[in-house]
């Protein structure tokens, strides 16, 4: 059995959203009870990430530890199209993830206690996201 | 329904080659309509990325990038087997992608807009890199 | 077909276990012939690697890559809770991955001449990461 469906996110610019709640939803439609959930995002300036899922502080250190690594408007880009923060939300999308892979178990998403699933808007003005779930398995 | 292809690229040395045609042509001969398209690189010196496809720079300023954040000839590294850009290939690989899952819909690859996907040499010298392809839906 | 196992792995502290042959020996027991084989640890501060198998001096020279990188107790961090290796464990598995696809041909992995699975643990006291495996094919 295989399973798609999609959902939109409007970002409120540089940031992390929990999209857990979002995917297990459709893992229920699906009602499969054993297989995989496969989360893609069509855009090259924000990705996916799985995360801790407690402390908020592990998102804005994240953020912190990513500004630093892969700096605004650095003098080294040529590409700057759409601003300062247009070949660093390019470099950040590939340093983490485009897609996941999650596991279903028991029909629901078999993540462990400390994961949450997240979009991260790389760009600092808010986008619409567009998310494309697949899930599949018996 | 399940089905595998292969193929070879004669990389140039560094730098990317867009690969999605190659992907497109298999999901067609597949004949699904929904479902996904695992990419696989048999190699840890080359690795795959989704990246902005309508501008050459990115590109360019992502390999200035890497270059910059993964030193060839590094002095902490030990590994130089086979050059300076030995370890430095091994790492940008792990930094970036050895696999991509690419959803299918309505019988193609469902990417967004600006989505490519880019087979990444990192050795700076020519190499023939495999590349595994597994399809599956319906 | 879709088959899921699990099991766990005792690591002792920071470094990389290889665990192809425990992902193989699962592939082994789903007699799948043609596949894919997901592999994903439900944890955010170890993670899973794809990395060159045949000269050890390559994962260290990663752990000094990544140790430079992601500096332990770095003071742009806030979240400290359980020490300073907590918030560098989490950017470390971020950017690298939690979860492998590997296709299955022939009825084994179809990994490169070079290529090892390795569980990646970013903490530095020994800690039980939970694998969960997950085939499917024909």
């Amino acid at each position: 059995m295989i399973f798609q469906n999609n959902f939109t996110v409007r970002t409120t610019g540089r940031g992390m959203t929990d999209i857990t709640g979002r995917i297990e939803e459709i893992v229920q439609q699906s009602v499969l009870r054993t297989g995989l959930c496969h989360v893609f995002i069509q855009h090259t300036s924000a990705s996916l990430v799985l995360c801790e899922n407690a402390d908020p502080a592990v998102r804005g250190d994240l953020e912190t530890f990513m500004g630093r690594l892969v700096k605004d408007g650095d003098p080294i880009f040529r590409h700057d199209t759409e601003g300062r923060d247009d070949m660093s939300a390019h470099i950040r999308s590939i340093l983490t993830d485009s897609s996941l892979n999650l596991p279903i178990s028991n029909g629901s998403l078999a993540l462990g206690t400390w994961q949450g699933v997240y979009l991260y808007e790389h760009r600092t003005s808010p986008h619409d996201r567009h998310i494309l779930v697949t899930v599949f398995g018996k």
